[in-house]
């Protein structure tokens, strides 16, 4: 086989790197490139690198932000009394598209997992309860994710809220919204019982 | 909802109008280039920068090239003797990529289509012909999408081909192989039926 163009081999090659994206999805969005203009080409370009040059961490909840406070922390609208909790940058956008969530969040940065050397000291903890202590927070909603090291990072953390006397909640498990019984795996069934709530 | 941060925002806006991404691959792709090393980000901009400033099109077939000429047309390996005819320039990648096509390519540069105002002097058809003549073609593959177009325009390139006395050849339309006749559509099935093969 013969390459007709380097150049093309090359962001095929590049493109394919990123997340979710295949040799023929790579080989489809680089020919589109071709053809784009060069307005489109330059939005493009400026996009990436204004956002690797202004991008920054929030001081305060440690999500992602474009200066030393985020848009969400810096907001006179939002619930300073409730933080939820969450393991990475990309979950707070996750869980604003909802549109549904008031209050402050608070990036981990992960979960506990002692086998990967992560520990307490590894995560944004203290920095959660020093928020806790200062700011008259008086609700944890934990949202990290349902899995070993999630649930057992949630529990870690609601026994540090209880003693400074701040709710910890969590996230509800169950069958989602939409979904048939039939789809839902075992787990999460028998967790739907379990955290059943009153009607 | 608050938007954390604009300059992601703009990138999720950017890689979202590329071909099959929707706004959740591309705020996944977002994030991972926040992630991405200084090396990678270069990479990918100089990829995308030397893709729009250096490509061109090949002057003997019409297919992306680097230089004045393409890989393929300057390759002493191929049979020059054989001519396939497609319709757009990332067909010759995808054909060049099964690895078992030895011949030359011509883009046509689309197919004809008397209601969107294309006829065949808006596809590069005297340039087939004059490569034809001039070359010691035997044989023009005309490989154009089974479409209502893409037969149209075969038909009409099997005339013009048919004059100039170069046998003008078509793919094989029918059942894809390793597919089952329960999943192939009757066209298809009819299809292969009438082009039936001796075995």
């Amino acid at each position: 086989m013969e390459l007709p163009s380097k150049y093309l081999d090359a962001l095929i090659g590049e493109l394919a790197r990123l997340p979710g994206i295949g040799h023929k999805s790579a080989s489809r969005i680089a020919f589109h490139v071709l053809k784009m203009g060069d307005d489109e080409t330059a939005r493009l370009l400026s996009a990436i690198r204004d956002l690797k040059k202004n991008i920054a961490t929030c001081t305060e909840c440690g999500g992602i932000s474009d200066g030393d406070i985020c848009a969400i922390c810096a907001s006179p609208s939002r619930d300073r009394s409730v933080i939820c909790a969450v393991e990475e940058q990309k979950d707070v956008l996750t869980i604003e598209k909802t549109g549904g969530y008031r209050g402050l969040y608070h990036v981990l940065g992960g979960v506990l997992s002692p086998l990967d050397g992560i520990g307490p000291d590894e995560l944004s903890i203290d920095r959660l309860m020093e928020r806790c202590r200062n700011e008259n927070v008086r609700e944890v909603i934990i949202a990290t994710n349902p899995t070993i090291e999630g649930d057992a990072t949630a529990l870690y953390l609601s026994r540090l809220l209880k003693d400074i006397g701040v709710d910890a909640m969590r996230i509800a498990h169950g069958v989602p919204v939409g979904s048939d019984l039939d789809f839902t795996d075992s787990a999460t069934l028998i967790r739907s019982i379990q955290s059943r709530t009153k009607m």
